[in-house]
């Protein structure tokens, strides 16, 4: 039985399991293998490891000190299949983006600089540079908190991530088919890369007030399918598949945008996820949305109503959440703000004995190409 | 932010947090405000705590070296609700109990004895006695174990747990209405008290065969509602309701029994739990079963094809369960194999300032009375 440091971590709505670089590539096994196995997978329960049992509750968040000129920390993110017993190492998790400044602040990686510290984070997974705002008043990093977010029950400290020049990160382009507004099967979208892939459709055009619970959506399979058929040829369009058959199921996302309804936002929001209305929304959508209603010309940008020109004000199934336009030195990011609360600071057992015999070597690799 | 010690563990099929009753004692703030708080309680997810957001892997065992001269382990048992933001203390889980020896070995409150180590463990919710065998072959203690059981996909410590004297702790009597076998609704029953009150029912009788899945039994709303009223009138029967509205949901139990279909066991159990039909087995329903088996005239000795006298082997919907008949001292005894697994010590982290506002010095009688 090995012993691995580990900290459990609430980063906005995501709850994650927060590993050092350097402890992983101790154990010398794959590292698919060593977090599988730590996190109780293959197994829809995950009873027999530290994973919760849900998407949103197994996530492994690893860090090292960056060797980075741009960056304070390197961060990998890894989302743990469940019955599937795979790991995916092929995108970010923006909730999980927000326990990695407070960790770093608690493990002493850095000091606290001034009343607000900002943490330079670089994410391995997609190549974003990700600044972490932290209140540190009085140049003292107190992890209590009395900030609240959509979606968590409790107060948390403070967390807000900038996404520096986030546009074009998998298409190359902001707008990867050149134009801001187009139809797709007689519905306007925007095709947005900014965040993450998005296709953005207007909700009326589809026949929806935008006030639909996420229910509601998903009990009507014509609607899913036209809305899949949409979001297929939104791929082909943005160069992400060569056919609509070939789209993946996960890339792009879709956003269906309606006027607000209530003077507390600019814009509704009920964001499609695996074919599925989403109860609140991915923080990668909600940059991309934010860029669209900066954008002139697209879906977003005609139908936002602004209140103050760098904040967006997104009401989702589960409650505002508010993103806004600054810079990062030169560069333009889009900002939003999480809690984070640490739960936990652990050792890990790994039976390394029931692991898959496997030559060693393998984790750095895994962990750096990635 | 107050740090408190907790370890988790697997115990059978159910994950739990233990804590030292004294480091619970020493927050000076009511137990039942620590735990909601620590599991990020009240919330279905509980995203902002140590729960898993489902019943079975919001548990918390709460020990203390025992000043009773029949126990080595005082154990209470807590399940903290989710989104009610309640914590019962009504009754133990068979499946946490497998993990307090392991704990107790391993936080050295204990010695190894011999290769099999026996640690007694009184649980406070119900008075049960349980002794709890643990392999320490040579003398030593050894966390690493090969024990595979229903329900887990990953081996385990082994931890053999013996339910002493367990006839009667809620009714006072084995048999509280008296007999063997009657008859309720036309369906012939064996009341009984044995690790919890069990109306234990023919399938058959039912027009079911045995071999259905859960999901097939609970698509029958009138079957539901027919054992049901089967179990509402045993209750009665069984003097624990004065009338048959008046019954509890979770007390008594039913378990629908079949003849054996296969040389593996003795006999079919579809146990139903809150008003649908459980994937598994509860440790106490398997006890009660047990004793069944070995009191004549019952449905179940009347029905169960049995192979060893002192054994008695369950097929559950999720595989077969083994018991045995023993004795601890002068007194009879259930057994049960199960598994245990230490996934982590840690230090969890209770935001005190977020505790509702109490009179403190309420935590030790909260832990001892009940």
């Amino acid at each position: 039985m090995l012993e691995i440091p580990a900290t459990l971590m609430r980063g906005g709505t995501s709850k994650c399991w927060v590993f050092r670089r350097d402890e992983l590539e101790r154990v010398g096994a794959p590292v698919d293998d060593i977090l599988l196995r730590l996190y109780g997978s293959p197994d829809e329960r995950q009873i027999d490891g530290l994973g919760g049992g849900t998407s949103t509750t197994s996530k492994a968040v690893i860090l090292a000190p960056s060797r980075r000129d741009d960056a304070d920390i390197d961060y990998t993110f890894a989302q743990i299949g469940l019955a599937d017993g795979r790991v995916d190492w092929s995108s970010n998790c923006g909730n999980c983006s927000a326990a990695v400044a407070p960790y770093a602040l608690h493990a002493g990686w850095l000091a606290p600089r001034g009343d607000r510290t900002a943490v330079r984070i670089f994410n391995t997974n997609t190549g974003q540079l990700i600044v972490a705002e932290v209140p540190t008043p009085g140049g003292m990093f107190d992890e209590s908190g009395d900030t609240h977010i959509v979606g968590v029950p409790f107060a948390g400290l403070e967390v807000v991530l900038w996404f520096v020049d986030p546009a074009g990160r998998t298409t190359g382009r902001l707008l990867p088919s050149g134009v801001a507004l187009e139809e797709i099967d007689g519905v306007p979208v925007t095709l947005i890369d900014g965040g993450a892939p998005v296709v953005i459709a207007e909700a009326a055009a589809l026949g929806l007030t935008g006030l639909e619970t996420p229910a509601e959506i998903d009990a009507r399979p014509e609607m899913l399918a036209r809305i899949d058929g949409i979001r297929r040829e939104g791929a082909v369009r943005m160069g992400l598949a060569a056919t609509a058959v070939a789209a993946l199921k996960a890339v792009p996302k879709v956003a269906l945008v309606s006027p607000r309804s209530a003077d507390d936002h600019d814009l509704g929001v009920t964001m499609m996820s695996m074919g599925k209305a989403h109860p609140a929304i991915a923080i990668t959508g909600s940059v991309a949305l934010t860029l669209a209603a900066a954008t002139p010309g697209t879906v977003v940008s005609r139908m936002a109503a602004r209140g103050a020109a760098d904040v967006t004000s997104l009401r989702t199934p589960s409650g505002v959440v508010s993103t806004r336009i600054g810079r990062h030195g030169a560069l333009p990011a889009v900002g939003i703000t999480r809690s984070a609360r640490r739960l936990a600071d652990a050792s890990v057992t790994l039976p390394l004995e029931q692991l898959p015999d496997h030559a060693s070597g393998l984790v750095e690799e895994a962990l750096l190409v990635r």
